[in-house]
Parts: structure tokens; C-alpha cells; sequence
């Protein structure tokens, strides 16, 4: 591993954090930076730089890096591009070992020789520079939180084991704050923006090697090395799972995208080839990306064979829609599971799978439902509907799902699709670990994908 | 138009409701029904029907329909199936038009004895009979509810221009929370079950000709005549768009539908065949389903050139590729547009489209770029993508966007991906009619159906 991406540990795991540009002033960015740092609760030592004042946000402020009374470990830059090459020079002489330049105005609008300068003296030092222009990092563990972005408009995720790579500040807050929603936990989140010195591969790599991290998020637009970037993902994608979103696939979004962070789109058949070759996960949309998050947090199942449990007849009917989509099989249930079925259906009820226990249901019904699908060996992953509008559910169905998910036997995805109360179940299955979706093909195309990549991973053990 | 189908108004419009089977006791479906129906602030009669009380919440109860003291125009049906049929001849003999059989135990577990009797009962006396095995209808306009899913778990949408009729009340019920969770507003709804005597096709019928009703949306499992279907479908497309979702394509998923309502799901390729004749707009999943429902408010396009306004570079780029995916195209700015895009970027921004008014962009940037768009002859639709969690945003973009909508001059959909804020947000404007995503992809799936559907309409007209 270059000594650069080392470094790395700098940007995510300061000792202590230098923010150049802090400021008093409410909504500039060196104020928001500053504050959501020290908000954050940052164990470390914060150094504000700024020689326009002696104090900022009740810290003392040193006029420049070279003043600061310690040493910095990772900087954060909040200042114009013209000025940051001098005081990265700086940086790298007062030991400075991580950099985060938010800051636009680099290569992306033409100024290609602000980036060699900055290029240069960040390699000399050999410090690991996210940006510039960029939303930073994000390390709930560590504290670490340079996304300029308030607390009350983005939410920030809870410690977790998803690590998530960007290129795009935008995509990455979406996500972020999303997760945030649900409970899903991250390890770490980089927006890299244009990503001078180090890209989208060495990123992965750290993350690759990072023992909190279980699994990876790419969002990309560009990359400057198509080579590396497979290498990389073949050698990290065995370990960890790369869920991956290739953006910039046409002609019109190609151009958008070097706009945006300076860095050519490419020929989107090439990145899908390599995406291929890795065995890397590629998912279309923002949302798909989304919905493979809490997908992944699962134990992989050994087959394809789905029981759909559902208390919605029609749900249950789309669902199996999707299953057949996508070339997953409905499982075909054991004699045991039949007869648990049958006794808790009315006389008249047709026992198939789709499981439709009707909305009479209760909480019992699911119980032992779960139950004997859990032990039926025919069964590899169990998609559970709960219409949660039902008269007869009430709360101790979470407790139900979440208890037999945390057996960890088999994968176990949840479908539920409303409004306020709805959501708000959703969000403490997601916050157990079970993944929900709110449209029956989210849940089975996030299943898809896990089983495919649990499949691979099983042919490389043998 | 058949005389049971014109009966429909009085499953819609009552002026009075008998509820068969109402009861004191908590949580009983002729509980619930009567509680929803009072809670509703049904402005007509009310009459409980049930032997063993003389009083049900507050209301004298008849011990049978023929008791009841007055003549109820709507009868509301909980009680077991097996007495249905009597009681529906007393309700044809007091005179009742509409009724709604929410009980199952019909032809879907195989009682074909019971179909044939309820039928020629109903067929007798010329009811609109919805069911059995339904959900019931929904009409917020004139307060009528026969939904059994308590308030606080399924939220009840205000009154609009969207009627929905659905097989499923388990689909039907997530579309309508989810409406009533974004503020949109329903026409009426209708979960039509087995639907004995009156199919999808009849209610579609009725839907055509209803003056409230601006757009259908159907969910079918399977119909007993598809002629009758695609006829009426034909016929009303025309007029008002069908939005259509189809479950039971494949063979699971068809038995599954199969034990669901007792109907047949038939040929796959037949309904879609169906559809592209009436040219209907086929959706493929209940996301897309619910995607589509407050597209169709916005005024036509005149063509398929989008322009892309974005304060996220990511989510710009992402939207180009769906666009593209979708055979949209991205607009040219005329050169006064561009002017004013100039205007309110820093110098060094990039003038494209996708428009990307970066970060720090505010409510007035979005204004002025707006107006011009508006503008502009060369653009047909306008996507506004709104990362609400930026910090130089506040709520006056929401003012901004909806006065632009409100001018009906074009489309404008908006995208927006995030938490709690952003999802509050997204109320705010889907409640004043602008259509909200969640993921760039279904804001321009939804786009490509309306823009289709509105060239079709302009062709029709030619």
C-alpha cells in the first residue's frame, strides 16, 4: 500500500484536526466545519487557523499552520483554491499527514495547474488528500465529520460496518442521510470529488484492508485508471462486497459528469466489463444502490429457493412476479411446514407460496410461520410481508421478525409499503439489521444480487 | 351503461348506510366499519343491523334489514358468507341499490354455490355489488369509508381527482397510505375483490363517466372477460389516462392469484397486448404504480425536451442517464437562458444541461433559473432536482418551485433523496401537486408515460 493511502488513517482516524479557515461567522463554511466538528463531540484536539481572528467558536485560533501550538494530524481546508497550495506546503512541513480540501476551483473549471501544484507538494509529503472539491469524510466511531451539511437537514448514520466511496458530494448525502433514516449503520464515508492524488481504487484498497469495514459503496462518475480500479476490485471484492453505481453512461450525462468533477465518464460498456470481471455488484439507480445497503448485512443463503410469507394476498401475487423477474425459484414447502400452515389458517385457506395467511393474521400466525420456514431445509431465504395497516398486527410482530432474523440462519427480507406508521416500523427492522423495502421488486432485485454474490464467494472456497 | 353499474353512485354517494353485522365489541370487522363510518362524519343516515343488540355505538340497531326504520341506500356486508345471500334478498326487497360484501369465503376457497346464489339475488334486484372478499370503497369527498384499517395505521388521503380500482385491498391500501403519507388527493377508491357481478371493467366504466374523476388507476390480478376489458379501456383511455399494473405474470405468481380472488390470471402477453391497444399506460410494479399517480396532475408537455435544473452534480448526471435510458432528450438552452444561467453562477461555472447551480446555490438562484426556463421554447419539461439538505437552501424553495408549477405552462417534476427533512419537504410539494422522487429513475420513468400519453391525447386530437 503507497504510503499516501496509509495515511489515510489520518483523515479518518485524527488525532487531532486543523480546520484552516474556521470562522465566526454563521453559515460560511469554515463556521459550519468548525462547529459540526466540535458538535460531533471530537475527542481530539481541534486547531482553528485563520489570521483575520485570536478566537473562534471558543477556541484559540492560530494565524497560520506554522503558529498552531501542536500538531495537527489531518487538515481540513475551507478556503480558495488559489490560497491552498502554500498552506499545504505548510501543512506538510508541520507533519500534517491527512488533507481534506472541500474547496472548489481545481482542475474541474480548467485549472489544471492548481492541481499540479498541489499534486506536487501533497506527493513530497506523502499526505493523503481527499478532494479537492468535496463533502469530505465521515467516521461515526472516530467522531470525524466534515460534511458542511447541518444536522437537522441531514441526518448522520450510527456506527456501523457499510464504508462508502463517492465521487459525488450530492449522491453521497443522499445516501448518508438516508441510512441515517433507517438506522443503517456506516464504518466510514469519503466524498472524494475530484480525487487528485488519490482515487476511487486506493480508497477501496484502505477500505479493503480495514477491519470495520464489511462492506463497499462506489458511487462513481470518471476514473483516471480503469486498470487499477479492476485490479483492485478483484482483489477486494473476494473479501468484501462492492456494491458499485456507474454514473455518466450516455453521451449527454458523460458531459455532465466532466463538468462535475473534471474527470472523462468513459465508455460505460468498459466499466460494466470490469464490474463484470471483479464479480463486483452493479446496481442503476440511486435507489437500487440504496436498497442494497441493508441487504448485505444478512448471512448469505445457500440457494435460491424463496418463501414469501405474506399477509396481503395481492402483495404476495407481486411479489412472486418479481422472484420469477429475476430467475429466483419459489421454494416448495416440506410436509412439516405445510401442516404448521394449515393449523393456523381458517379451514378454507389454500396453503401455497406465496405463504398467504390473509390479514386476520396476528402476530402468533407470523411466529409460527417463521418458525417452521426457518427449519425447513427447502427454504433458502424468507421475503416477509407485513401489511402493517392490519387491525390484528400490532408492535410485537418487529419483535417476531427481529428475533428470527438474529438466529442468522437465513437471509430474511421484509416488504412493507405505506405511510407514517408503516414507515416508522420499517425503521426499527432496518435499525435490527432486517432489511425493508416499500415496493415488492426493491426487495427481491437487493435479494438477487445477495444471492448471486453469496454464490460467488461459495465457488471461490471450494 | 348497465343498470347495477349506475347504481355505483349509491356505493359512492349514499344518502344513507346500513351496516349488516355491526357490533359493540372492540375490534370486530362490523365494529371497525361502523366506528370508520361515524369517526368519518358520514353526513347521511346510519343503520346498524344486528339480532343481538338494540344499540351499537350510540345507534338504535335493527335486528334484520327489513326492521330497519327508514330505507338505507348503501348495505355494508361483515357477517359470515354462508348468510349473505338471505340477507341480500331482504336488502333487494327494502329497496337497498348499493352493497358492499367485505366477508370472504366465496368462490375463492371454491363455493361456487354461494357465487351463483349471491348473484342472482344481486342480479334480481339491479345492486352494485363491490366483492365479496374486498376492502370496500372510499369516497373522502362525500365522507363514505368502508376501509377496516384503523386511522392511525392507514392514513385516509384528502379529496382529489384520482380514482383507483384494485382487486387487491391489500395493494390497494398501500397505495392509498401512501397517497394520504404525500398529501395527494383521491377522487374515489374501490377494492373490488372476487368482483362477482361488477368486474374492473364496469368500475372503469363508471370511473370514465364520473365528473371527479380525472385519472383511473387500476391493479388487476386476473378478468373474467378481457374483450369487455380492453373495450372499456379503449373507450375511456381517451378521455382520462388508465395507469394499469398487472400481477400474475408468471406461473407462481398466477396460482398464487389464483387462490387470491378466484380468478384466473390468464396470458401475460394477452393483458399487455390489451393495454398497448388502448393504449394505456402499463406500470410494472407497486413503486411505479404510486410513481405515476401525481405525474399525471402537471399539464402536457409539447414534446420530450427536458431540461435539468440541479444544485447536486451527481444527481444531475444520474438524471441525464435515465433520461437517456428512457429516450428522453436534454433540452438546448436558448441563448437567453443561458444568460441568465451565466448570471447566477460563479464565474467559473460551467453552463450545461444538466444544470448544475452547485451547492451553494439559494432559493433566489433557483428562481431566477426557473423563470427562464419557463421561458424558454426549447424546453418542455422542467426536472428540478433539490438537495434540501444544502445549507443555503431554507423553505422558500418550496414557495419558488410551487409557483412555478402553479403556472401550468409546463411539467415540472421534482427530485429530492434524503431523511426526515428532505421527506418533509417532499410533502410540502407533492401536497401542492408537484410530483416528488425519491431516485432520479422514477421521476423520469414517471415523465416518459405522462409525455407519451400526452403525445397520444395530441394525436387523437389531430
Amino acid at each position: 500500500m503507497r504510503e499516501d493511502v496509509k495515511n489515510l488513517k489520518s483523515v479518518f482516524e485524527p488525532s487531532s484536526i486543523a480546520v484552516i479557515g474556521a470562522s465566526p461567522t454563521t453559515g460560511k463554511l469554515g463556521n459550519v466545519v468548525l462547529k459540526n466538528i466540535l458538535d460531533s463531540n471530537f475527542e481530539g484536539k481541534v486547531y482553528p487557523v485563520n489570521p483575520k481572528y485570536q478566537n473562534v467558536l471558543g477556541l484559540k485560533c492560530a494565524p497560520d499552520v506554522h503558529s498552531i501550538d501542536g500538531k495537527p494530524d489531518l487538515a481540513i481546508f475551507a478556503i480558495p483554491a488559489e490560497l491552498i497550495p502554500d498552506v499545504m506546503e505548510q501543512c506538510g512541513k508541520k507533519g500534517v499527514k491527512g488533507a481534506i480540501v472541500l474547496s472548489a476551483g481545481f482542475g474541474e473549471i480548467g485549472r489544471k495547474d492548481l492541481d499540479q501544484k498541489l499534486a506536487a507538494i501533497v506527493r513530497k509529503y506523502k499526505i493523503a488528500l481527499i478532494g479537492p472539491n468535496c463533502l469530505g469524510a465521515l467516521n461515526p466511531a472516530n467522531r470525524v465529520d466534515t460534511l458542511f451539511f447541518p444536522f437537522y437537514k441531514l441526518g448522520r448514520p450510527r456506527i456501523g460496518d457499510i464504508s462508502f466511496v463517492t465521487q459525488s458530494g450530492a449522491v453521497g448525502s443522499c445516501i448518508v442521510d438516508m441510512a441515517a433514516y433507517f438506522g443503517i449503520g456506516f464504518a466510514k464515508f469519503v466524498s472524494y470529488g475530484n480525487g487528485l492524488t488519490l482515487d476511487e481504487s486506493d480508497i477501496i484498497e484502505y477500505f479493503g484492508a480495514d477491519e470495520h469495514t464489511k462492506q463497499i459503496l462506489l458511487y462513481l462518475e470518471g476514473t483516471k485508471d480503469g486498470r487499477k480500479l479492476l485490479e483492485v476490485m478483484k482483489k477486494v471484492n473476494k473479501r468484501k462486497p462492492i456494491i458499485a453505481l456507474k454514473a455518466g453512461k450516455g453521451a449527454g450525462a458523460s458531459k455532465a459528469a466532466m463538468s462535475h468533477t473534471g474527470n472523462l465518464a468513459g465508455n460505460y460498456t468498459a466499466y460494466q466489463a470490469a464490474f463484470r470481471q471483479a464479480k463486483a455488484i452493479e446496481v442503476n439507480s440511486l435507489a437500487e444502490l440504496f436498497h442494497a445497503v441493508n441487504a448485505f448485512s444478512q448471512p448469505f443463503p445457500k440457494g435460491n429457493r424463496v418463501a414469501v410469507l405474506t399477509d396481503g394476498g395481492g402483495l404476495g401475487v407481486l411479489t412472486a412476479d418479481a422472484l420469477e423477474a429475476e430467475s429466483m425459484r419459489l421454494a416448495e414447502l416440506s410436509p412439516a411446514t405445510v401442516k404448521v400452515i394449515k393449523s393456523i389458517l381458517p379451514p378454507y385457506g389454500n396453503v401455497g407460496n406465496p405463504i398467504d395467511i390473509i390479514a386476520d393474521s396476528g402476530p402468533d400466525q407470523y411466529r409460527k410461520a417463521l418458525d417452521a420456514l426457518l427449519a425447513d431445509d427447502g427454504v433458502d431465504t424468507i421475503i416477509v410481508i407485513v401489511l402493517f395497516q392490519a387491525p390484528a398486527l400490532d408492535s410485537s410482530i418487529l419483535d417476531i421478525i427481529v428475533t428470527a432474523s438474529d438466529q442468522r440462519k437465513k437471509p430474511i427480507f421484509t416488504v412493507a409499503v405505506g405511510g407514517e406508521y408503516t414507515n416508522e416500523s420499517r425503521k426499527v427492522l432496518d435499525r435490527y439489521g432486517v432489511p425493508s423495502y416499500d415496493s415488492p421488486d426493491f426487495a427481491v432485485k437487493a435479494l438477487k444480487r445477495f444471492t448471486d454474490y453469496g454464490s460467488f464467494l461459495s465457488k471461490k472456497k471450494k
